[in-house]
């Protein structure tokens, strides 16, 4: 069981940020998200791309902006959940929630933030009717850990950034590594292709173009893949087969906990402080809805100040919430640093 | 007559960004500030202290921060009208107002944003009876130009950080510099004391303390000050006298446009775009009030965005608002420019 004072779903920028404000009120967080790493779409489907509007930075490297968040509200601590999706939210009592995931976990929270932005990422997976039996058995849809690869025979199938990147990086450690496109022509990075066109020219990769993988085969896991090229098959034996076909946003699991929904996204009010129709439950980010909404990552910041907000006055409700102004008031972090404005001096000049 | 799409009125943070958000909709933008320079209270109270709560930078200095903002909107060609008091609003027709500054300066826009901070910066005067009449004629409270001073007699009057940084920096192109202070003891960063001291000590600046100003002289404008220290009486010839005594916000002539007020600060409508009881009229930043407000520089920048896509649907009631993606589509300029992520290449491999 995981106790934290906020239960924040989502870790992308405005479920990282939520960690920041809600510090600077002395509140704990904790986050769950369903894949391996914090920065939601920014890490996972567009690290390198430069962001113009974020105010302050007139441009940013998405990847970048997320180790920037990191860095700013790691003093505070939060605690993380990757790689699972909450499933159940349950109301205990007023400030007292309990979110389990898929795989089990439950955490226990005062208030929950959803900051799930467009939903829990799900992959396209390929149509291939018995492959469910070998997930996480040889397939895989996300690249948890590298190293798992080490020595092992691989097959990516897949023609953008993620195939291409990932070919790059596992051809390095793999034993053998195949890359399968259904058309001849990839779209990606410039750099990204050629440096695919070089491996295959050292002979660091085979490339089958224009294929397709038609069938999984395996006692218990996976063991052979069917390719279909051009009409005439061929079997590949290989320990992974690692489909990366793009990923589609899902709300998912949270649509079921009596939210209300509109266009797929979680109504709250605006005029107010991001609540749910849930009390003690919020929405901040790309997830949220409301008149005059912009899905930007700007707007989730406000909206997730707002909510810190509102959560301290739920749990405190016979303290005055006074604003704290950092560059006045510094501030300490939960691991016992302190960050602060040089001091002003009062001295004679004599 | 100046004329443009949304008249800003504030060069702070939220001011500087509206015209960000503005260009992305091909909207153009002015800025009437009373300040010298842009930046507000970032620029004119704190250039040199860190920010710990602008999302993405775990620190910036307020005057890192003024300078990023610039950068990132200087492609949209901002005009700007400084040094000049917005004092009358006046609506001529439904999405036409006009602006008229304290030095008769008018601009004419389709919609205004009112982004005025804690208002406008007032210095706190000597209580000298007649000093009004020298005002502009050898008694300034703001350093406009500092060229203004050199080979100048200056008196600066102060025991903060103000005065110490001017006495800095104008002793080296003032022909003499006096520093005048009612307490032996100084406020300020350490570093600016030891310098201070070092001029001192050099003979390059005179310093009187305890001492006080009460008194100015002069024919035409400015030609001596009287000075009393500990029961004594001097005279001291000077070309300016610059009483550096901190400001004071006001909200000044804004409170008289007939906008709501509250707790000295103008209510907006936050469940829908910030607007002002003036239709056409939005008030962004730490002027504005509504339920939960947070005066954060970064509440101002998601109010910026939320008012101009409300401006955009006002003056273009039958096209549909697009949320532009700059990741996806880049940045065009009003001055010609393009900035966009790396183009995808689309290439077959062999």
């Amino acid at each position: 069981m995981i106790e934290t004072d906020i239960l924040i779903i989502g870790a992308g920028p405005a479920g990282l940020f939520t960690v920041f404000e809600a510090g600077l009120l002395k509140m704990r967080c904790h986050i769950i998200d369903a894949l391996p790493q914090m920065g939601g779409q920014l890490s996972e489907l567009y690290p390198k791309k430069p962001i113009f509007d974020i105010p302050g930075f007139p441009s940013v490297l998405a990847g970048e902006l997320i180790d920037n968040l990191y860095e700013q509200i790691k003093q505070f601590e939060p605690g993380f959940t990757f790689n699972e999706t909450a499933v159940h939210l349950l109301k205990l009592e007023e400030n007292l929630f309990e979110v389990i995931t898929d795989k089990g976990t439950k955490h226990r929270a005062k208030a929950v933030i959803i900051a799930g932005g467009l939903g829990s990422f799900e992959p396209k997976k390929p149509p291939i009717d018995n492959i469910a039996f070998y997930e996480d058995r040889g397939v895989n849809y996300f690249i948890k850990r590298p190293e798992d690869y080490t020595g092992k025979h691989v097959v990516i199938a897949g023609g953008g950034d993620s195939a291409l990147d990932w070919t790059i990086h596992l051809a390095e450690i793999a034993s053998s590594l195949t890359l399968i496109h259904r058309r001849n022509e990839f779209r990606g990075a410039l750099d990204s292709v050629e440096k695919v066109k070089k491996l295959k020219h050292a002979g660091k990769i085979n490339l089958i173009t224009p294929a397709e993988v038609i069938g999984v085969k395996g006692e218990h896991s996976l063991q052979e893949i069917v390719v279909e090229k051009e009409g005439a098959i061929q079997t590949i034996e290989t320990d992974h087969f690692i489909p990366l076909f793009g990923l589609v946003p899902k709300l998912g699991p949270l649509s079921d906990w009596g939210l209300e929904l509109e266009k797929n996204a979680i109504k709250v009010d605006n005029s107010k402080d991001f609540q749910t129709n849930i009390s003690g439950v919020y929405a901040v980010g790309d997830i949220n809805t409301y008149p005059y909404k912009m899905k930007l990552i700007l707007c989730g910041f406000h909206e997730a100040a707002i909510a810190c907000q509102s959560i301290y006055q739920r749990l405190n409700p016979n303290k005055k919430f006074v604003l704290k102004y950092t560059t006045v008031s510094g501030i300490e972090g939960f691991d016992g640093t302190k960050k602060q404005a040089e001091k002003q001096v009062v001295a004679t000049i004599d």
